[in-house]
């Protein structure tokens, strides 16, 4: 059966993952619709990849509308631009990072025009993006997923992990540990350092043993040691994930103190260091408190 | 060349370790020695595993001599005991998560008698010490290492990192952030938990997303979760670890926030939990901090 | 000119500021209007200071209406149930420790009545409440707290800090420090007994020297070392209090890791001692992490 | 019965300190001797106090010898100094903030001469060193601090806290809450100006309320509102205090996640403010973290 598919936002993460709906399409017979806020972006897409670049209200047509904007408010904005046009059947899959407040209020409003919203926010970086192997961790209607599961292209591991919403507070959560594994692995080798000890073996050995974390081992190597901090995700937005978990702590009464204070660092190191440096450069700030570099 | 080597403490890391030298002294043609504060565990592990077990003066006629004790502290009290026979050129290997300080203070002691002291701590648990593929990382003279690397028959991995001490303090370090990030990690379960988001796809969409650590990978889907919380590493101990961490932290003049808060919350943890239980039962604050089990 | 007050919420505080209502209505020739969800509290109120028991439609023809609940979900709920009734002109005094957001909601909805809202919490707990000698931090127009500036006959001090929910985010930082001031009063304490130091001195020296706070002197002496822990404020609320700060501090894009900590263990003291229990409780919490009594 | 004191360090605390021992020899017919390493202090000491500036080991034959040193590493250098000619009978009053360690070391070492050893550190600042009225905070024997309490001629306030090194680990526990309240009151104002609260009334209102402290009542407006951080009391000596309360926690094995954290972040603002800089300083690091100052 022949599907089409819309595509809203086409940034560092959603033009590769329209890439492969793209692929899909042709493979499938389907369609793939592009939109994006600056359209020569759009139209560059669909010359590349095949994708077709739309109106924001002729992606309103699509069976499955994809998003993957940087917070929930663009989506409320997106979502205002074609509210009109929408049809019901149409399932709206939400890949942005964002707050489950926000997805259990556009579901209410999708709801009412009967589409029904599944908050989808992946993991695996640009590089999973690109491979087509992310990681898509779903709230929302269990049927609903398994209806758009198909078109799913750009996914290696799909996982339904609760109601609406609950996909953006795992997604959250995730982020927010990434940002004190991060962080501490920074604190640790700054203290080495200062204490004298080779920072890369350092580094090696606790990759090899109890300590490591995707942190240790597929970041601080790569980005912090080579002083290079490439802006593959910014600082600014790892910093806003953290504190959407801090609301979800809160909103469910829970006590998380190390997580609070992982997000009012990561808050500090994003006013200090800038918004808009590489999620790594969060240790410029721990290297600054500790007069010394990790290197 | 034939070899002799002596190790003292024969506890779940030490047993099988020594194991691994009874065997490589067979394939060489060298003695196994081995000593125990309660020695009827020594004579068992002779008889199981062909080492020989000595009093602790014999054990100082070796030539590689291997400690791994609880801490630093049994450390100096099995070097009173043998110190008087110890010959020059001999190697003191200590395999213990000791302390900086105390290796500083060990080396000088030994180093009188012309005994070289190398901070030897290892990393991988019990199931690395009975596979042999424990990761070694060594503080101490680079020379001296090179002339025992060949009798660390238990190592998968040995990596020279720094001076005398160095090797404690990224063990501390490798042990602290082990700390954070399975402290963090059930943090964020125990929120999601009470949000009502299913935990076990959580943890599964964590482990394949870039928060994922050792700890999430490892250690709770498979100690907590099952509510088994089995003993291999004690909550007491890896609070001990944290605190030298911390000590690390505080001589190198560092600032290490995260870090000192999980020290503290570990203290508290195995002064609630209970300093015997399995390190991963910290988790069992966190859950009464949450009035929520990590389930 | 004779003015009629309404004090809407008759519990441990707002009982006797409408006493000094009351109070100030006989000596202007003025009336005082109370109500409360019980009616029974109101209706005694009113036989024991002359104050006038009514319903909250007859409540909404006060010149000045105040309000001393829980939290602003309750003044929402109170604020829904007389609001037809509101006549323009009115000035609505919010002394309830409510939420910033909510100020600005409730502001919003009342100014389409014609209605000024003025969210002003107080300071100086129930003892200053009977004294009248409260602490008044106000938040909304200035000239319409000019204009009710003479009706807060419970205020020692009014203090205008700001537009509308300045009030409310003073109150809640006011409260965050006094949950950390609080907590790491209770820590130094613990640690120092178990140092085997005397507390009673130490908290006196304390008192006299730099590290002093109102917690330390007015809290730890008279409810923790007594062990008496009397309820006049609960745990629970001044989590609550702390959790408002925390959203403040969220909202602002600020960076306030000690906040955060204090937030999240003050949540895990109201969830293992009990929400109900006076808000110096939090320390048994301390106290059990320490396996030490404060005393 | 006239007495000889010697008072060893004429820093900031000292001279003042010295001088009332000075005023008080000449109303009882002693001696007030005075050392510092810089002698032309002690000589202006003695031309503006009527003290007598001597050598180190003639400061050794006092009845009572008072140090007030930065750290305890000084004290043992000066000890070191003078300890060949110390009398059976003397006792040693130690007003610097050191360190319990040291205290018991010292106080044995001491012992062995007949010596008596006082830790006897002091609250009050600069202000309240002229003015006489030192809080002092007093561990070791009971006995030996009745037969020199007399001599305290700089006091207000004297009182036993414990055995020896109690009195240090009081006032570190005292100087760590000081950093603790000092630290989240400027969190919490720094917040409140990001919020477009005005930051001098909300203090105001604070010091009429359950969160202030003598930090926000004594330090921020007079120091911080000011822009003024007059050097009183070096920042990093404060965070070297913190340190000591770190350590006094970490060996009696309590858990104090708060202390710790404001001593990491007290010793990053060491780091990044500036050690020699006044220790409320500490708050332009708040500042920065937050992109604002507190005014």
């Amino acid at each position: 059966m022949s599907r089409t598919t819309a595509f809203l936002g086409l940034g560092a993460m959603g033009a590769p993952m329209a890439a492969h709906l793209a692929r899909h399409a042709r493979e499938t017979g389907g369609r793939a619709l592009v939109w994006n806020r600056t359209g020569a972006r759009a139209d560059a897409h669909a010359r590349e990849h095949g994708s077709e670049s739309v109106t924001l209200p002729d992606a309103a047509q699509a069976d499955v509308i994809f998003s993957c904007l940087p917070t929930s408010r663009e989506v409320d904005e997106v979502l205002t631009g074609l509210e009109g046009g929408l049809r019901p059947g149409t399932v709206w899959v939400d890949c942005t990072s964002g707050h489950p407040e926000a997805a259990r209020r556009q579901s209410a409003r999708l709801s009412e025009r009967g589409v029904t919203f599944l908050d989808a926010p992946v993991s695996g970086g640009t590089a999973g993006a690109q491979a087509g192997t992310l990681t898509v961790m779903v709230g929302g209607d269990a049927a609903a997923l398994e209806g758009v599961r198909a078109d799913l292209a750009f996914a290696g591991k799909v996982v339904h992990v609760g109601g609406v919403g609950a996909g953006f507070a795992v997604k959250a959560v995730n982020n927010a540990l990434l940002a004190v594994n991060l962080w501490a692995a920074g604190e640790g080798l700054a203290a080495l350092a200062r204490a004298g000890v080779d920072v890369a073996p350092a580094l090696e050995v606790i990759n090899a043993s109890s300590g490591r974390s995707n942190a240790s081992e597929n970041l601080i190597g790569q980005r912090v040691l080579t002083r290079e901090f490439p802006v593959t995700f910014q600082l600014g937005l790892l910093a806003k994930d953290a504190g959407i978990a801090a609301d979800v702590v809160r909103a469910a009464g829970a006590s998380a103190p190390v997580l609070m204070q992982a997000e009012a660092l990561f808050r500090a190191a994003a006013t200090v260091v800038g918004a808009g440096e590489d999620h790594t450069a969060a240790l410029r700030l721990v290297e600054q408190m500790n007069d010394k570099e990790i290197r």
